[in-house]
Parts: C-alpha cells; sequence; structure tokens
C-alpha cells in the first residue's frame, strides 16, 4: 500500500541496493537529477549514444527517457533503449517534457510511448493532456493546468498503454486503470526550480527499480518529493537555497519525517 | 528611463506575465539561466532541434542565443530561430561567447548578427571587439579589456547592426547609436561564477521582452545582475554560496534594493 | 616533492597564473568542473565543435578529455584536440569515465590513449582496470574496487603509454613507472556527488598546466580535492551543501590547511 511504511521500505530498498538508473534525459537537468538519484541512494548512469544505449541499458535497473531537450540522435538512441528495456522486462519512465508545446514534442512522446509502452509515464497536466487530446501548450515546459485537470486523459493514456501515469501538480494525481492515489505534498516553491519535475522522474525511475507494483512506485516517489521540498521550503531562502536543502533532506529523510507528513488519498 | 523606478516597473511586469524566454545556449549554463530566469518570474524554455526551434519561437516573448558551446546543427537551429523571431517582432538577444577566440565562434557570431539583426548584443569586451576588429582574443570565454575599451567598437556594431550593445565588466556599458548607459554596480566574485554573463543575457530577454525600449531593457537587466550581485557578495563565503545566494535574491528583489543600490550613468 | 609546500607553490602559480584548462567533457558534469577550475584560479573553455577544437587547443596550457556523455563527433573532436595537444607539447589528461561498462567507452578510452598517449590518466578502480583487463563493469559510472586494485593496472598503463595513472578511492594512488604516491585525504561523503570525479581530472589538469612534474602535479590535485573535500564535510548537511562548500573552499584554500591536514605517503 503508498502507505508511509511502504515509501520507508522502498526507501530502504534504494538504499540497500543502489539500482543503477540509466537516464537519457535533457542537458538543463542532468546533473541535478544524478544528484537527486545519488541523494536517494541510487546510481545514476547518463548515456545517450546510439553506440552504447543498449549496453548501458542491461546493466540498469530502470530507464528513464527525458525530451526535454530533444534532437533527431536522441530520439533514436531513446527508441533503442526503450526496446531494450521492454525485452529485458525492466520498467521505463518516460516525461514528455513540453509535449503539446511542439509537434516535435507531442509526436516524439506519442511514438516512444507507442513503440515500447513504458511502465510509467510522469508528467504535467499540460504535457499529459497534449498526448490524448489534440491541444496544444502555450507555456513551452510549464503548464496552465492543475493535475486534477489531467485526471481523465491519464485514465484515457493507461487504458491505451497499460501503464501508470503520474501527474504532478499542487497535488499530484497517480492513475492506473481505475485506481487514482492523490498526494498532497508539496511546496509552491517547487515549480520555481528547474527541472524538479526532471528530478520527480528520475526518482520515479528509483522507486520503480525496487518495487514491481508501479502504481505505488510511482506514489511513492511523488510523496518523496513533496515531503522533501516542504522540508526544504522551510530551509529555504529562495529557490536556490531550496534546491540545496532539497538533496541533503533526500539524503537523510528518516521515517519519521515521512510518517509526520505524508498527505495521501487513494481512490 | 534606466532608473530605480523603471527597473522596478519592468521587473513587476515580469513576475506579473511570466514572459517565455526562448534559449539556444551552452551546455555549461543551460541550468543556472534557466534557474535565473524562473527566478525572477519569467518562464524559461530551452529547445534546440531544427525540427522545433521555429515553432517553439512561435510561443516566446524573447529568443536569446549564446553561442558557448557551438557546433553545426546548433548554428543551424540558431538561425532558423532567429529568422523566425524577426519575422514575429520579438527582440532577439545574441551572446557571442568566446568571439575572437576561435574562427569559428567569430563567425558564426557575425553570420547570426547579419541573417538576422538582434535586438541586443551582449558580451565582454573581448567577444565585442572581435566583431568588429581582427582581434585574436587569447583567454578563451573570458576578457582581457574593461569594458569601456570596447566603446568604440559597441558604438560601431550598434550603428551597424541597428541594435543596442550591452558590454558586461566591473562598469557595464550599454550603447544604441550616440547614447551610452553606464552601470556600476556589480561585485569582483562575479566572474569567478560560470555562466553569470550567460545569466545576464538571458536577464535581458526577459527585460526585453517587457519593455520595448531596448537600450532601457538592456540597462535594467545588468542593473538586476549588479545588484543582486553586490547583495549575494554581501552573505557568500565564496564563489559558490555567491551563486546560491544570488538566485534567491533575484526572487525576492525588492524596489528599496534597487532603489538604494542603483549607481547609473547616462549619457 | 609532493609535500604540502609543493602544492602549495603550485596553488600559487594557478592563481597568479589562471592558466586556461580546455575541457571536452560530459554535460553533467561542464557547470560543476568550470566553477571548481575558477575557484581555484584557473580560466575554464569548454568547446567540443570539431571546427573550432584545434583552435581552442593552441589557446591552452592543458586540455582535459572526458568521456561521460559520449558520441561520435566528440570522439572525432577529442581526437583533433589530442592531436594539437600532443604537438604544441602540453599535458592531455584523459578521464575514461564508465570505461567497461559498455565497449564503446572502452574503445573509446582506448583509441584516445593509442592515437595521442596523455601526460596523466585520471579514473576509478573499475576505469583503470577495464582498460587493462577484459572485465565488465557493472555499476556504470561507479566502481565496484578500491583504488589499490588498481595499482597493478595502473603500473601497466603507465609502463605501455608512458604516463601518469591517477586513481581515486578512498586512498588516491597516482603511479608512474615504479613510483607510487598515495593521497589519504578525502570523505565519504564524496562519491554522493556527481561529478566530483571529474572534478579530480580537471583540478589535474590545471596543476599539470603549471608543474612539469606530472606525477606531482597529478598528487596534488588529488590532495587538493581530499583536503578541501574533508573541510567540506565539516561544514555540510549532505551532498548539496557539500558541494557548495567545497567550491567556496577551493576558493579560500591557504596553506595553512594543505600543511594540517595532508595525508600523503610516497614510495
Amino acid at each position: 500500500m503508498a502507505t508511509s511504511r511502504g515509501i520507508w521500505l522502498d526507501l530502504e530498498r534504494i538504499r540497500a541496493s543502489a539500482p543503477l538508473v540509466h537516464n537519457i534525459t535533457n542537458y538543463v537537468v542532468m546533473n541535478t537529477t544524478a544528484n537527486a538519484l545519488l541523494a536517494i541512494g541510487a546510481s545514476p548512469v547518463m548515456a545517450h549514444a546510439v553506440e552504447e544505449v543498449e549496453e548501458m541499458t542491461d546493466l540498469a535497473s530502470a530507464l528513464v527517457l527525458n525530451i526535454g531537450t530533444l534532437s533527431g540522435p536522441w530520439v533514436t538512441a531513446m527508441q533503442k533503449a526503450a526496446a531494450r528495456a521492454r525485452k529485458r522486462g525492466i520498467p521505463i519512465i518516460v516525461d514528455p517534457v513540453g509535449a503539446g508545446s511542439t509537434k516535435f514534442r507531442t509526436e516524439t512522446a506519442r511514438c516512444l510511448l507507442e513503440a515500447s509502452p513504458p511502465a510509467i509515464i510522469r508528467g504535467n497536466a499540460s504535457e499529459i493532456r497534449s498526448l490524448v487530446y489534440a491541444e496544444k501548450s502555450t507555456k513551452g515546459v510549464d503548464s496552465r493546468f492543475d493535475a486534477e485537470a489531467a485526471l481523465d486523459a491519464a485514465r484515457s493514456l493507461s487504458r491505451l498503454f497499460g501503464c501508470v501515469v503520474s501527474v504532478s501538480g499542487a497535488v499530484d494525481i497517480i492513475v492506473e486503470g481505475t485506481s487514482v492515489i492523490r498526494v498532497a505534498n508539496g511546496h509552491p516553491l517547487m515549480p520555481r526550480v528547474t527541472g524538479l519535475g526532471c528530478t520527480a522522474s528520475a526518482l520515479t525511475g528509483a522507486f520503480a527499480a525496487v518495487n514491481k507494483d508501479r502504481l505505488r512506485a510511482a506514489a511513492h516517489a511523488m510523496a518523496v518529493m513533496g515531503i522533501a521540498g516542504e522540508m526544504a521550503a522551510e530551509l529555504a531562502h529562495g529557490p536556490a537555497s531550496f534546491q540545496v536543502h532539497f538533496v541533503d533532506i533526500l539524503f537523510h529523510l528518516a521515517e519519521k519525517d515521512i510518517e509526520s507528513r505524508l498527505r495521501i488519498k487513494i481512490s
């Protein structure tokens, strides 16, 4: 279950086993997401060359694909890595950054989903909606919507690809078929730091690497993001010190922090 | 006018409208400049694929081109995005990072300027001089000169391309035709942090997005950089904590901070 | 000699001459290593386009090649830059990030070493071993071994390429022919921050730029890394604040810090 105990057990498993998470992600957040993965106890690797992605995926316990700064050769690499991950049965997490803002992103995201359906799609409401509706996003990589506004789109994607859909927002919603988990942790400062959505996707990869229940894994990652975010915001003087505290807190996160702060609702 | 009131009004406009700033910039600073843009209230997006740059530029209120880690396909993307920005009438800011250090950079910068004259060129003195004189820069991306040493070159570029030229240094000079604004804010620690010049260019994009007076917009951005830099230096223990304080301060910058610190001279 | 006095003299030389260090490195760490180089007083430049690498290498006092996020065109650029550096007689530092984890990385690293033997190879034990033994690394870019486990491999590489081999670990070993220097400085938090190995390679470039004794230069860099790491760990609350303190400390590092903390053994 998505309880504080369940989250804690996953976190202990990550810290004990240091699962290798293979990221093909965007230039803006590579450093940030690598540090967040190290902080929770996972082992990140970034590799995008077509010459090596399959071999790197062979070593990994999860594959995270993030289209935030896309270009042709990276798409090819993502497709190859995803096909290999499917074959090996390791979870794929797709973050469709900026889907809806350009045709290239929307179509690349759809192609990735169709060619190798992932375990989990993790995005903001604009991105998730754009994968279902012919809807143009006018705010680049930011969302114009609450997560709740993407609930139907998330359900539709979940059915279509047989996957979990995790939508970040003030209240995150994590959907699989007819199940919905809502996570109300988090802080308004979080969208003011670049790469926290991408960090959520990377941590989702770490949780999915140790927990076969993909709905729980996705919800646990969002809960840890939100709880660490709240704790960091209490110490921060702005978005940059927030980011420093956030990673430090991920490193030290204790069961009592999760117990005392978790605001989760399962329906 | 380039007064503390004018700067404050621009900052309020940025915070109220969150203009989308499309950056095609270098790998070293992508995270830094995205966070600085978010901190002052703008909405950054990074997109460099030829397949999508025009469509992304269509969504943006300003386009920032930075040649800090150039390669062939990125130049093509910059050209396409710039042509589209010209067509749409949104301001283009060009940062000729390292111009003068290699032919490839100098020529790429010149080609960009000639094909799609920008609203504002923002660089250090070595870079600005190299675009006018056949002068080799021997310090990579650092400047060997005070901004003042690039005054004639800046005037010449301003005439040639009908644009503003913003030269960073201990005293920044911002030139349009025969007008010169000098901004004396800043701190010696700033050149010891990578990407602050690039951050100045990104913030210049945000100010140009909300202020049609390009000379003022460019000067306002440099003043905010310098003032936030002074305030950060008072709290910092070195260049890394400087960077953290700097972004936190951008987020909180108040009218009184600008009023009490602004050192600007218009001639 | 690799004494605190020798380290201090190198550091003073770096701070006085600000040697230009040309880095062709990975996306994850570009910002981190540029800031670390600036903090110790060097002048970093990142340039990877085949069109300009040779001209940039012509300006530099050291060339650092890091294969952490490799792809075809970058390999070509590294080869060109390395050939030019050899011709000019400036030190080349090769960091074979992730060698052993994929054939592409192992073979690229070997090709670089064979085509243009470097002054210094700097890696972790898994990477150094993989360049000598047909041994698969299963942990991506992390090491499964203590540095000591790579001593024979380091000696073998040193003989083969006539270079210094610097292996990071709890105790670093720096090898040239039959000489071995061991540096016992450092802190367990360091492997939990991404890019500190890459930072060690970048700083090795700065030390090699000012000290022709490559064995000393390599050892001095590792000592400064370890000492700054210990000092940062005493102030840090986790890996992100560690990184901030680390760079601040590099900026301020004093002779007494080195004298009082250096733990080095020459055999």
